[in-house]
């Protein structure tokens, strides 16, 4: 095997193979990342020949000279959610950092829509999935049960384990419940969606739980719930569910940011002062609270660094490994 | 030409191309929108028979068969500003009306992002192009020369007239200025970025224009300037230009939202009401104000009401058409 770097000019495939004593196709496909064809030894082998002559591929450049981008769909359940949009941003980068596009779409958290747009991309060809949903649908069913590379965000795959990247909701929940009694909190109230994803709630359930293990128990818990796919809406319609005229419970958790947006208009419509009347916490921790929503005491949930990781498991799936959950860290501040 | 209605099954491409004595190629390319290599008569019969026919096409599901996806992208300045996710929304769904999907690439207001995405795009074979953003760039003076189907929302094309959807920026802000008089308001201010785009620009010299037309000259008007692209940051930072300790003008326009969100941080930090202090006029009219911004009067830009007219001038541009400005009007209340 060669080793020498070659001196000045662009390092091609035909260098690297000839180095690694394979033929150019199957340098192609390795440096694609589609190893499943080649042997350990001969990806190894190849591997080590792209490092030492100093291969830099053009990405994006080689595959249009190909007559194809290299493309990965992402399908989020409401884009007009600023937590979508941010891991929309985030994932768009990291991919644009190796050398592929992000094409973006809205299911709606709609079941026909999602296997729509599954169907769609399929018919692109795009080299893989990143789902901000997780509705069950035949479509769906279809892409995991082929094995087609797909991560999940924020939500898991509702058939099977793997490549996902979220926090942990129960803790979430459980600080929320902290940092209420910290606060003096013995009798919250917990807002959430009255037919919410798993996220929502484990954010509950830890929630309780924890509030259970400081000695407050579930019968001194407001529970205020609201049906609806809509968070400003949900909350709002669930604080509506309040006595009017009594006062609030004086701490309280929403499961999301836009439940306490939603849950806040409540308020103002009852001349409640937030937080004196009622000490309001919620988990994601959006940018814009800080702008806009100061009375708003949010769980930050590093939605801006789940790019990285999302493209990470892509590429261990494209090599032909099995990622398994990265569980990022919130913070409470 | 054969007219009758075939009874039962599905009306076939070859049914049609039989009654309108066309090839299926033609009416292949007719129903496709791809009318420029048919002669207007030729299209015309074709189009007639497929009126009296009853052909429904299931527009995804032809193209899936056909082995490509009928894809427009729209390239946006930045999916993390609401305006654009909810131009984002509702173009998607125009689309999907009409059996295409569609793709977002967030170009964050880079000349080099929007090229790579265009030819990441070009490469993909997309039947069109919605720009929510308009910066100067090779990529996109090529797509303009080549008479590529592009539509332009909110910022009109740099290189020529043609295909827009937005609204008429000198009226709202004149119509700011109005707000403003009406409520007393003499010495007003204006907020701004000091390197916007044209939208922004339009506003603040339509403001100024009617203000001087009510009698209120330029030297009487307090602008608050500052760089950069984020508006949030920008309204934050201009407003600080204002001299801290003076009470500030008694009105203002914020040619954003987003600005008016960063105007309303320093506010807080400066211990000023809002609008008691200084009655805050913005130009956008997010569905996230009457949540969480009460204390803003936002003029209401109908960016929901976009995806139709955006689609339909594309669908002038693919039958050969051209399309010319749509102005929507925005509202006051």
């Amino acid at each position: 095997m060669k080793t020498g770097r070659k001196s000045g000019g662009a390092v091609s495939l035909a260098t690297i193979a000839e180095a690694a004593n394979v033929s150019i196709s199957t340098v192609s496909r390795i440096v694609n990342g589609q190893t499943h064809r080649a042997s350990a030894q001969t990806a190894e082998r190849v591997r080590q020949a792209i490092e030492e002559l100093g291969y830099q591929p053009n990405q994006i450049g080689r595959a249009l000279k190909q007559g194809k981008t290299r493309v990965v769909a992402m399908l989020t359940a409401n884009l007009n959610n600023p937590v979508m949009s941010t891991i929309a941003s985030a994932t768009e980068a990291a991919l644009r950092d190796i050398g592929y596009v992000m094409t973006l779409c809205d299911t709606h958290d709609r079941e026909d829509l999602q296997d729509e747009y599954l169907q769609a991309m399929r018919a692109q060809a795009v080299q893989g999935y990143i789902l901000v949903t997780n509705i069950r649908s035949p479509g769906l069913a279809e892409i995991v049960a082929r094995k087609e590379p797909v991560v999940f965000a924020c939500r898991r795959n509702p058939y099977k384990p793997g490549a996902f990247v979220g926090i942990d909701n129960l803790q979430a929940g459980a600080a929320a419940a902290d940092y209420l009694w910290s606060h003096g909190c013995r009798e919250p109230a917990v807002v959430f969606p009255a037919n919410g994803s798993a996220v929502t709630e484990e954010r509950v359930a830890g929630f309780c739980a924890r509030m259970s293990a400081l000695g407050v128990p579930a019968s001194r818990i407001t529970k205020a719930a609201a049906p609806g796919n809509f968070h400003l809406e949900v909350g709002y319609a669930a604080a509506r569910t309040l006595p009017d005229g009594a006062p609030w419970p004086k701490g309280m958790l929403c499961v999301s940011d836009q439940i306490a947006y939603g849950v806040y208009r409540c308020a103002r419509e009852r001349n409640l002062r937030i937080p004196e009347d009622c000490l309001i916490v919620s988990i994601d921790g959006s940018e814009l609270n800080s702008w806009i929503a100061p009375w708003l005491k949010s769980i930050q949930v590093p939605y801006r660094d789940f790019g990285l990781p999302i493209v990470e498991q892509l590429q261990t799936i494209w090599n032909g490994g099995e990622p398994g959950e990265v569980i990022l860290p919130f913070s409470v501040d």
